[in-house]
């Protein structure tokens, strides 16, 4: 099996910006070179529940028209761009995966939505999540092998960015719902610290949960955020994400702590020594690795992630009680399977069930920023393996759900490459934190791809 | 002008609910006589959107039934009850008091809504917002005078349950809205903890926002939130109103503080000696006022009240720039002139002042906090006399926005009676001790209608 430490770079908008301002390109071009990847592929990729084409290369002239004026609205002027399709669009269905919602038009933009299109961005389309941003898969095929999974749920998102369809999209995780299909499709993903991204006409109305971004490079994803923040802030109450305007400068980390959550028993054979060549590189580069075995804190930590995803589940099962209760009112027909189980789970608990979740949750986010003080950021896996064949599952979200869990920022970089399949690496941040994580991710990049 | 220290009380459900229990009585006539005055009445008051008359008839009947076999589904099993009209009810349009949402429906429950369905509870109507809970106000009418405002913008609620159409209705309060018009039209109004009451499917997207209750008695307002939190919880993530099954015994408070608030200036003639008369009866009772000028605490939180409104005026410019950006995309025609002009208000501010208020807001809070050692509860008015005349406004929000900043629990007690008109008295509690501000309302109610 053919392990690399690093995977092909997908196209990104930032980097051809400069040749934007330059007059030697255009978004129009760009934007074309991404519908030219949606003609050739999406018929079996299968990443777009609906597009806007017409609208889209409109947008991406007017876009062109700015950039050649020197006027453009923003970093992300032209940047074509998708929208999970739990996120409300004035031009397009959001349908969230469900029958109940197939064809149904909110008549309005989420707040994300409006602040990318303030911002000059290119909405292309809707990309596909699975039912409710939960389980099961719909459709999507993984672009980098047409018989595996994207990941899920912002399946879509990812597939789309993965197979440079477009230069971002929105996702949203709850349990691992960004970082996995990213880690999967070999893109960019970034999860928030929780309240980052104002989630105002998203359909994901439960407490970790959070809208991120996928992309193609470390700039478009901090860009995208970025541009979203200062136009629509975070949840309600909430800062928002903190940092610079730009790109956040690269900032060796001092110290990872090496996670293995309650994944790494299940990490494949070929995926383990790819972290740990990573790993070694980093430590090469006199960054200090600390685990487990070396670090009381860690080792603390490590001891309750067996928790962390039945801990998430249970509070997520209180949490959906509603909508699924009325949605199961409305017509039971029409929910999967699984979506009748979740409710009988949050239909069995009562209050006080999800008030005892609330407080183990507070004490294992306690339990981890104690750490800050100690590390830069976690290092682990994004999934425990290349994404499986079959689209009947999403993978594993086991690496992916403490972040969620602990409310912290999060990204996937796509830095492995096993038997020609992407594999994601997650970095863990603190809260509030998000820029000091872009920062140190951007170090461990440039090692990744210069070796010592 | 007659001023009284009492007003006449409405009609309660969970009252009656004991000559239902022996079988003297049934909420099948329990509701007959709110529609009684619903038709009398609701064509001059205009309190309902809209009504689904056939349906809270079956379901009136249906709880007859199972009040008859002993098994009623809780203690509020027939009680009608209207339900603002920005909270989703999947019979009924959602028309948020907007002619862009004219006739809208979202085919689904909002979780409070779902959760007063399976307690049993009759869904009577929709009751009059003011446009997206904000303003201009709609045509209703104070139910005590119809040449006055009933207050907005839970205007339909308050005089639903005012002009006993209804037992409860559910309101939003983000800045006056539940306990000013509870306190112009002689209902209890009860604004809960912040994040007491889950606000899925409530079009209240705002971070001092929440979703409470108004309702004829202490009883029926404790009622129907204990049934919700029971069913629904609380916004995700948090913990929902604690307290008892049943509504709290009664406890006379040591301490209360008596607060001017920014209001007490312009408070009327009438309605300043009503209070004082009111706190007299307190002292008598052995409860201990402070004031400003007896202690230090209540001083430095009075010094900040002038800031209290202006503050909450800019959080929300803010919060507001969505959803309101969005629907000025889609046509700004059908928006108010307020509407538009706060957008503006909004889109002149930049993250960072939105970041710098809620820093502001914090502060303000744990001064607040600070005195909860000091006092069971603060003291105040509803609103500055009763309701004016003319419904081209809902009345000064001044004395009700402290509690809505603060994030406080707030309660609306029908004690005054002023000309004729009902005047409410405030207590504000401290967060997440929601039910030790009922045990205190119940002991001012008590001595409110039996003075020393």
């Amino acid at each position: 099996m053919s392990v690399q430490n690093h995977a092909p770079k997908l196209r990104s908008f930032i980097a051809a910006s400069q040749a934007f301002a330059a007059g030697r390109d255009t978004p129009a071009a760009f934007l074309e070179l991404c519908l030219t990847a949606y003609g050739a592929r999406d018929a079996e990729i299968k990443a777009f529940a609906s597009v806007s084409l017409h609208d889209a290369r409109a947008a991406a002239e007017a876009s062109t028209v700015r950039w050649k004026a020197g006027k453009p609205l923003s970093p992300i002027d032209g940047m074509p761009i998708g929208v999970k399709d739990i996120i409300e669009t004035i031009d397009m269905p959001t349908s969230m995966g469900s029958p109940l919602f197939e064809g149904w038009c909110s008549n309005r933009d989420a707040a994300t939505v409006h602040a990318l299109r303030e911002a000059g961005a290119v909405l292309v389309g809707k990309t596909v999540t699975t039912e409710f941003a939960a389980s099961p898969p719909a459709a999507t095929r993984n672009p980098h092998d047409l018989a595996r999974t994207p990941g899920g749920s912002s399946s879509g998102s990812a597939a789309a960015v993965g197979a440079e369809m477009v230069a971002a999209a929105l996702g949203t995780q709850v349990v691992g719902s960004i970082i996995r299909p990213a880690g999967y499709c070999g893109c960019w993903g970034y999860k928030p610290t929780v309240g980052g991204l104002n989630r105002g006409g998203s359909y994901d109305y439960l407490s970790q949960s959070c809208v991120g971004v996928l992309a193609a490079s470390r700039a478009d994803t901090w860009q995208v955020a970025r541009e979203i923040v200062a136009r629509a802030g975070g949840d309600p109450g909430y800062h928002g994400i903190a940092g610079p305007d730009a790109t956040p400068e690269v900032v060796a980390p001092r110290t990872l702590a090496f996670i293995e959550t309650a994944g790494w028993e299940i990490a494949s054979p070929d995926a383990k020594p790819a972290l740990k060549h990573l790993l070694d590189n980093l430590a090469a580069a006199d960054i200090k690795i600390i685990t487990r075995e070396t670090n009381e804190a860690v080792a603390a930590l490590e001891q309750v992630m067996p928790e962390v995803l039945p801990l998430t589940r249970k509070i997520i099962a209180w949490e959906e009680r509603w909508p699924l209760n009325t949605y199961a009112r409305r017509d039971a027909s029409k929910l999967s399977a699984s979506a009748l189980a979740r409710l009988r789970d949050g239909e069995s608990m009562s209050i006080d069930d999800y008030r005892a979740a609330l407080a183990r949750r507070d004490e294992i986010r306690a339990m981890h920023a104690r750490l800050a003080d100690v590390v830069d950021a976690h290092i682990t896996l994004s999934a425990p393996d290349v994404a499986p064949v079959g689209v009947e599952t999403t993978g594993n979200p086991i690496f992916a759900v403490p972040a969620s869990l602990l409310g912290v920022p999060a990204l996937s970089l796509p830095l492995l490459t096993i038997g020609g399949l992407p594999l994601g690496v997650q970095l863990v941040g603190f809260s509030a934190r998000d820029a000091d994580l872009f920062a140190t991710a951007g170090a461990v990049e440039e090692i990744a791809f210069s070796p010592r």
